[in-house]
C-alpha cells in the first residue's frame, strides 16, 4: 500500500462523471510518474440515502477520518428535494466539514486567458482576475444552537438558527488567510457586519488583534458583507484575499466564482488544523454543483474536480511539481480551444467530459 | 396646515446636500402645482449623535411615527466609526425601521437607457434591467435575540446574533411582494437557505403556502441565496420580484444596485401595514450611503434622492401624476446627457449637485 490514502466521494449527479476523468489522471500517475495513490470510493449525498436512507454512512465517515484527502464531486438534486430536511443530501457534505473540523475553506477566483469573453463582466475589470476567498467553514449559522422550527402558544411558528463565533474559532482561520496571503499580493479583506451584528464586532475585533500580533506585513482593510458584494461586481480586482465567515462566504464565493465566467472551471479546498505529525484533514471539491440536467449526458466540464485534484496534490500530498503539471495542462488544453458546453465560445471546439479528459492526458 | 406631513432627515454626509435638491422641488410643487407639504427637518445618525448623543433622539422618533412619510438622506462616516456598537449611526436607521414596523422594503434595481454603459456588466446583461427587490427589514438577524458578546469560563469570548422569523413576519412581506408582482411582470422567486437554515425552511413553507391562499396567478419560484448571487450576476434579467429576507436582501439588493452601476440613481422605499384608517408608516431613501469622501463638495449624485420623493409621492400621497414627471424629468436630464461624476461618461456634461437640480427643475 501507498502512503497516499485518497477517498473518492462521487455523490450525485455529474459528479461520478466528472471523477472519473480524475480516475484517468491518477491511472496516469501511476503508470507515467510511479505515484500511486490507494483509493477507495463511497457514497455521499443522494448515492448514499438511496443505499443506507442517510446521506452520509458512519462507516464513509469513519473513512473520511482516517483519509490523507477527501475528494468530493457534488450532492443533491431533484429526486431528495423533498426529503426531510436532517436527511437531505446536503447533510452528508455539512457533516464531513463539521466532524473533519475543515474550518478553512478556499475557494480561488480566478479568470483563465482564454476564458475571458465567458464573463458577464466587461473583460477590462476581469482580465487577470485572482481573488482567494477564505471561509470559515465550522461555525456561524450553519451549525449554530439552538436551531429548529418551533409551534408557538398562539398557533404560529418559529424558525430560529443562531450565529455564533468563538475568538478561537475567528483565529484559526484568519491564521490561514494572513498565511496564505504572504504567498500572494499580501492583503487580507475580512468582511462582516460589525455595523449590525455582535459577532461580526467580535470578527473585526479579533482579526484586528491578530494582525497585530505578527502579521503586520500583511495590509489588513475590513469591509461590511453588502458592500463587498457590491465591490465585488463593480471591480473585482481590489481584492487579492477575503477572509469571511461561512454563510458570508458561501453567496460571496459563489459571486466571485459567477464572475469569472466559469464555474465549470474553479476548485476548493476545505482544509482542517494540522496536528502534531503534520498531517492535516482535507477535503476538495469543485465549486460547481451536481447540475442534474446535464447528468449522465457526457457534457459536464471535468476541470474544476481536476484542478480540485491538484489541490490535493499541493496540499494534502506536497507534491507541487505534479500540480503544476496538471494546471499547466489545464491551460495548454484551453489555449488550444478546446470548449465543453458551459464554457463553449465561437471558433472553439465542443467536446465532451471525456473529450476533455483525453485532451488533458494528451497534454500531461 | 396641509394634510401632507413630511419629516425630512438629512443625516449625514452628502445626506444634507442631496436633499436640498429635494426642497427645491418641493417648493417648485408649491408655487407651480399648488401642492403644499407640512415639512419638518430633524436629526439622525452621526449628525444626531453630535447634538444629542444618540443615533436619534426620542424626539425625532415621535416625529417619525407621526409623520406621513419620512424621507431619509443616509447615515454614517468615519468621525463616527469607533463608537460603541449600540450608539452607532446605523442604529438610528434601525430603530426607525423598528419601531415604525417598515417591514417590507422595496428596492428597485432598474437600468436607466442612458446609463447602460454604466454597468460593469455587458450591455446585452443588463439593458432593460428592471427587478424589485423586497427585503424584510425589521426580521431576522437584524433584530433576533439573543444576540451579543459574552467572555466564557475559559477566558475566551463568543459573539451571538439570532435569525429568527414567525409566520406572521414572513406573511405580510410575501403579500406585499405578491401585490407588487401584480403590477408587474407577476413573477416572485423567493430567496432562502432552506437547505441549510431551518428559519428559511420555514420561510419556504409560508410562503409556498400563501401563493396556494389566492395568489396563484403568481408564477412563483424559490432560490437559494447563493444560487441567486450568482444568478444575479449572470443573468440579471431572469428575474422579476425577488423575496428575502432582512440580511439577504441587505446584500442581494446591493448586488442588484451595482449591476446597473448607477446607485447614484436608486430609490427605495420601507413601508409599515396598512391601518384601519388607510394610513401606511413609510419611510423613503436613497440606496447610496453618506459618501463622505465627496461630502460637502456639491459633486453628490441627487437623483436617487429625488426619486426616493417620487416613491414617497405615489405611495404614501397618492399622487402617482407628480411621481410620472419627476421619474420623466430625470429621464429627460440623462437623455441631455448631464451626469454628476458618479456616472460621468464620454461625450456628456459633467455638473454638480446643484446643476442636476437645476437641469430636473428646467425638466418640470
Ligand atoms: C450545498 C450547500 C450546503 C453548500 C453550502 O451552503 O455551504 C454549498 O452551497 C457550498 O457553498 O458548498
Ligand atoms: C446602514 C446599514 C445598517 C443598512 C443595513 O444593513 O440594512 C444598509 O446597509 C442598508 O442596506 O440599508
Amino acid at each position: 500500500a501507498s502512503n497516499k490514502n485518497l477517498l473518492i466521494l462521487p455523490g450525485d449527479g455529474i459528479g461520478p462523471e466528472v471523477m472519473g476523468e480524475v480516475r484517468r489522471v491518477v491511472e496516469w500517475m501511476d503508470k507515467r510518474r510511479a505515484v500511486s495513490f490507494d483509493i477507495t470510493e463511497d457514497l455521499v449525498g443522494g448515492a448514499a440515502i438511496d443505499k443506507h436512507g442517510v446521506p452520509l454512512a458512519d462507516e464513509t465517515m469513519d473513512l473520511a477520518q482516517e483519509a490523507d484527502a477527501v475528494l468530493l464531486g457534488a450532492v443533491g438534486g431533484p429526486k431528495w428535494d423533498n426529503l426531510d430536511f436532517s436527511i437531505k443530501p446536503e447533510r452528508g457534505l455539512l457533516r464531513l466539514r463539521k466532524e473533519m473540523e475543515l474550518f478553512a475553506n478556499l475557494r480561488p477566483a480566478l479568470c483563465f486567458d482564454a476564458l475571458v469573453a465567458a464573463s458577464s463582466l466587461k473583460p477590462e475589470l476581469i482580465a487577470g482576475l485572482d481573488i482567494m476567498i477564505v471561509r470559515e467553514l465550522t461555525g456561524g449559522v450553519y451549525f449554530g444552537e439552538p436551531r429548529g422550527i418551533e409551534t408557538l402558544p398562539n398557533g404560529e411558528r418559529r424558525g430560529i438558527n443562531t450565529q455564533v463565533y468563538t475568538t478561537s474559532e475567528i483565529r484559526r482561520v484568519t491564521e490561514v488567510a494572513f498565511d496564505l496571503a504572504r504567498k500572494r499580493g499580501s492583503r487580507v479583506c475580512s468582511v462582516e457586519k460589525a455595523n449590525v451584528m455582535e459577532s461580526g464586532l467580535l470578527w473585526r475585533e479579533e482579526v484586528t488583534k491578530m494582525h497585530g500580533e505578527g502579521f503586520d506585513d500583511i495590509e489588513l482593510s475590513h469591509m461590511y458583507a453588502d458592500n463587498c458584494s457590491m465591490q465585488l461586481v463593480r471591480a473585482p480586482k481590489q481584492f487579492d484575499v477575503i477572509l469571511t465567515d461561512n454563510l458570508f462566504g458561501d453567496m460571496l464565493s459563489d459571486t466571485a466564482a459567477m464572475l469569472t465566467g466559469s464555474l465549470g472551471m474553479l476548485p476548493s479546498a476545505s482544509l482542517g488544523a494540522t496536528d502534531a505529525t503534520g498531517r492535516r484533514k482535507a477535503m476538495y471539491e469543485p465549486v460547481h454543483g451536481s447540475a442534474p440536467d446535464i447528468s449522465g449526458q457526457n457534457k459536464a466540464n471535468p476541470l474544476a474536480t481536476l484542478l480540485s485534484f491538484a489541490m490535493a496534490l499541493r496540499y494534502s500530498f506536497d507534491m507541487g511539481d505534479e500540480a503544476d503539471l496538471i494546471e499547466k495542462g489545464v491551460d495548454r488544453v484551453l489555449a488550444s480551444g478546446k470548449r465543453t458546453g458551459d464554457i463553449m465560445a465561437a471558433g472553439c471546439e465542443a467536446v465532451s467530459t471525456k473529450g476533455m479528459g483525453d485532451a488533458l492526458l494528451r497534454a500531461l
